[in-house]
């Protein structure tokens, strides 16, 4: 018996069988809706209001919120047509999706597709080369691909256009494959794109490879949102349902972005509109380990269970229409390599994008997105690993926690009891992303509400009171509900800080190395854009190091999918990346444990790992003491 | 308005429109039909008897054969429903096709395709390799490259297996490619099919490829021959019908050898009939340019008109599929480049089988089959040639000149004023073949009966009559139509003999060379083997070297296909032939325009090029004179 369910706002419909959950539905219908847990009920993020016959588990929700009508998504199953209201704490919104980024540039334009122009010389009886091998000789490639149809167009094509002719070439490997040929030396056009698959968040960038010249940008969630928030709740959902859909989820998602990009650059140069698909000639796509598998279809499962195994760590270069993108039906897609089931190619495109692999000096890489990666080495070696750091920065495990998008509180300060905020787009306060936690929690530990074990101090401020979840600190009055943490929120962030920086302390130990030897650090990653590095380091998130040897490498995962889509020096140097780099599993490493468990404090058990962090201490308690 | 035209024997039926010829509705049906002209009316050997409407012109028919029913086929329009028959002398029957041949053998068998039987390490945490790169790392080839479907199928496979696979390669150019994966280490069935496509004859070969033993071979008349007998012939006829029906003709003739090839495979294994298609994992192609621009469905107008240029020399490698053949849909189809329009793979194969382009020796080939092509070369550098020498040895410009096949004169002999003649398969003399006009013209020249300009000497022997072409010679005296040759027949023969020697002529004075610099002469092609090399030295075919000099490749063509199928270095080999060899056209030269001219005698104006043959005939006329 199949039931009617239909959301607000938009009012978007699914038909779903009696006794699937309204979460169900949602993702049915593709509409967007916050799902850390995917659909476990513990998260507590999918609120909806619900009208209609329907059975709910309260899940996590509190009496008042039940009361105010609340219910759980995943925890409501459907029983009759109904209407479902989706209220804004639980849409996915107006977002700040990062698509800048700043490090090394290609070489030089040898991008991964080509268009040669060609005038060739008539054949005579003295210069009698055939007409492919003419072709492939003025190419300068003797083992030219090409198509059969392409072929048997040729030898018309060559004597039409008076022996003068474009061609594109893609060449994934080295070896050239003839896309298309047109009669004339002309520009044929030839557009590319890099597209940065995050777990939360997608970015493409589209370049005219003709000039190297970037002519738009565009960025959405995943619409695999909705079957969960982290890749391990994407792969349960797999395990579970199948994989299928979050293989449409997300080439739904990419197919949207070039949507975006070909309607940008269509007003910008002033094209005929939808003739774009057809010239997106090839696409470089860096992302997670697990991005890549459910873009490509592969089973998912291996990757969640020890040993860990991907079915590929350098999937082959397939085409668009292999993977349902709608570019040109041939066009090359590569993945940036990846090198283990949890560093995948995004961490090779923001060491390429760095250039770590090529210095003497020692630097370390964090990627503190939906994952923290931690990668250290130098020209001469690079050892990487996976904090599964969770899902705090990105609005998971916190109560008010949320994604960096309007609303969200990305800055706090704290000065003379006074706290002062801002949001992003300047709206409403309606939770607190990644950067503002931080911050937050730094200001609150100098401002002495906190102890070094994150507590928080009863008496402080008068900010503090209890609540159903413990004490709890009150950012901001706000709503219905008011925004504020907890100490289990923030032992949440806590426990995130403590495993990157455990894992950045496990890696120098492997090699016999400080923090202090370190020359350079580089943060990588959405939320590492608009982390204040000073405040990281009070919590003992980044090392107590310089200023000046930070750089902030903003979305490196797009900008090394850039270089590979420009520059075959920078192909050939991402494979390399991945020859070069050692994995190295913390999910079962002593050393880990033990650094971890130091690291459970504000900001480190060690303080002398933080002498500057002290020191500011030490002078701003001094007023308030 | 349509018409139904019934072929007998065999009762065979093709609809026509009104006006086309029964030459086109033979075509239409399948009906092998002999015809060299290629319908223009001037070969007259597309006999056919007639009974329905139709209308005839008599083309080169004579007054008596016209009284006696006979039409030619193409010369005939079929005006209503109407039967054919069509007799013997016009059928394609009983062939002696050659399908042996000696020379190299491949040094190691590194196949086309190849199977890889895997037991690999289960991974750790310690050994965290992807499933591909596993793969790709025990098979020593990190460039593997893999099909998506094979990639998606590839985790399951390895688990359920225990890590234990087998794996069919492909490998055209080094690059490596997965054919197929099955679970557990076994031999996975792999056979490969070498076939030589010439103009008149086609011919394969099945071989083991997990074993390198051959298993099966057949052969069959070329089905386009329907469309007529020489490659000028063909390309007319793609010129005015387009190509189509000729790539479909030789696709279905080599489909049909495949269907042959199987059935005695499944005999002498006594596999389950109806598997063996599918296990066809590979294919190479050897033939003349013209023929691989049919199998491939390229154009074949530039072929024919000055300067001569195919479409490729060097086709890509292409799947079965693509082509129609009935092997897997992958397998990979190599064809052995050739170098020009008319000195193409086959002849790209008699040098691989020869091994001439590997000894400091100096060494000539000739390939006789439809063309002439001329090769002369050492390890250094090879030159080649093709003599347009015209399809006198095949059955062609000679009345009673028919192909190798069953009744064919092939062996003639002139003693004492005695002719005695043998045929193939011992039947009832219907014609002669090539090797039977070298014999016959030798013989005849040696007893006195043709003069040096191979004029027939009226009163040398009773044999030697009048007939409305001149003077003849009866050889044999046949049924309703004498066998008999002619001043003209004579003419032609020595045309052609004089074109090959001419050839090769000219290719030592490029060099600098004369016929006695020459260490070997290789004879390659079909015809090439039965020559009895002393009568082909009396007619001034072959030049006058001792007869250890002399070396019969056979079908070389066949052979050289084979060498490719079966080994790496092979086919690497091949590219070099075709890297090394310079092509002379000698459409337009002087010198061969020269050569020519003197070699239009018995043997040859300059008789100090055969001293071998004066002697012979000094010793051999005294008597008679």
């Amino acid at each position: 018996m199949g039931h009617t369910v239909t959301f607000f706002p938009g009012s978007i419909t699914a038909e779903v069988r009696d006794g699937e959950t309204v979460l169900d539905a949602a993702i049915a219908a593709g509409v967007p809706v916050n799902s850390v847990c995917g659909g476990k009920g513990t998260c507590g993020k999918c609120l909806v209001i619900v009208d209609g016959p329907s059975e709910s588990a309260p899940g996590v929700l509190s009496a008042d919120e039940l009361a105010l009508g609340y219910r759980l998504a995943c925890q409501t199953v459907v029983r009759g047509d109904m209407t479902v209201f989706i209220p804004e704490e639980a849409q996915v919104s107006e977002h700040q999706i990062l698509a800048s980024y700043r490090g090394r540039e290609a070489p030089n334009l040898t991008p991964l597709t080509e268009v040669r122009k060609l005038d060739l010389a008539a054949p005579s009886l003295e210069d009698n080369l055939a007409d492919l091998e003419r072709v492939a000789c003025a190419l300068g490639d003797p083992q030219l691909i090409i198509p059969l149809p392409l072929l048997r167009s040729l030898p018309a094509i060559l004597r039409e256009s008076g022996w003068k002719l474009s061609i594109m070439l893609s060449r994934p490997d080295g070896v050239e494959r003839v896309l298309t040929i047109e009669k004339g030396s002309k520009d044929i056009p030839n557009y590319g794109m890099a597209v940065d698959i995050g777990t939360t968040t997608v970015v493409a960038e589209l370049v005219d490879l003709n000039t190297g010249r970037t002519v738009a940008q565009a960025s959405d969630y995943n619409h695999q949102l909705v079957c969960g928030e982290d890749v391990l709740s994407r792969i349960s959902y797999a395990e579970e349902k199948g994989g299928k859909r979050l293989t449409e989820l997300v080439v739904d998602t990419v197919n949207g972005l070039i949507a975006q990009l070909c309607a940008e650059r269509d007003r910008k140069r002033r094209f005929h509109p939808g003739t774009c698909d057809e010239d997106i000639a090839s696409i470089v796509v860096s992302g997670n380990t697990t991005m890549i598998h459910t873009l490509l279809g592969l089973d998912l499962r291996n990757i969640r269970y020890e040993p860990y195994i991907p079915v590929a760590n350098v999937p082959p270069v397939l085409t668009a229409s292999e993977l349902g993108l709608r570019a040109q039906p041939d066009a090359p897609v590569l993945c940036v390599p990846g090198r283990a089931a949890y560093v995948g190619g995004d961490i090779t495109s923001d060491i390429l994008l760095s250039g770590m692999h090529l210095r003497d000096e020692l630097a370390l890489l964090i990627d503190v997105g939906t994952n923290g990666e931690v990668v250290l080495g130098n020209k001469d070696w690079i050892i990487g690993c996976s904090t599964s750091a969770g899902p705090a920065f990105e609005g998971g495990e916190v109560a008010c926690g949320m994604r960096a998008m309007t609303g969200a509180i990305d800055k706090v300060s704290i000065s003379e009891r006074e706290i002062s905020v801002s949001t992003i787009g300047n709206a409403k306060p309606r939770g607190i992303c990644g950067s503002g936690l931080i911050d937050l929690i730094a200001q609150m530990f100098s401002a002495g509400y906190l102890d070094k074990k994150g507590r928080i101090d009863t008496a402080s401020s008068e900010r503090v009171r209890s609540s159903g979840r413990g004490m709890e600190f009150v950012v901001h009055p706000g709503g219905s509900r008011a925004i504020a943490v907890s100490d289990d929120d923030i032992a949440s962030v806590i426990r995130t800080k403590a495993a990157i920086y455990a894992g950045c302390a496990v890696l120098l130990q492997t090699v016999d190395k400080r923090f202090t030897d370190l020359d350079r650090v580089y943060i990588a990653g959405g939320f590492g854009s608009y982390i204040d590095i000073e405040n990281a380091q009070t919590i003992g998130l980044l090392p107590d190091l310089p200023r000046e040897r930070f750089e902030l490498l903003g979305n490196a995962s797009l900008g090394g999918a850039k270089l590979c889509l420009m520059s075959e020096a920078m192909r050939r140097e991402a494979r390399d990346i991945y020859s070069m780099m050692t994995y190295l599993d913390l999910s079962s490493s002593p050393a880990f444990f033990d650094q971890y468990s130091s690291a459970l404090f504000l900001p480190h058990t060690d303080m002398e790992q933080f002498p500057t962090v002290r020191g500011r201490l030490a002078g701003r308690k001094a007023p308030g003491a």
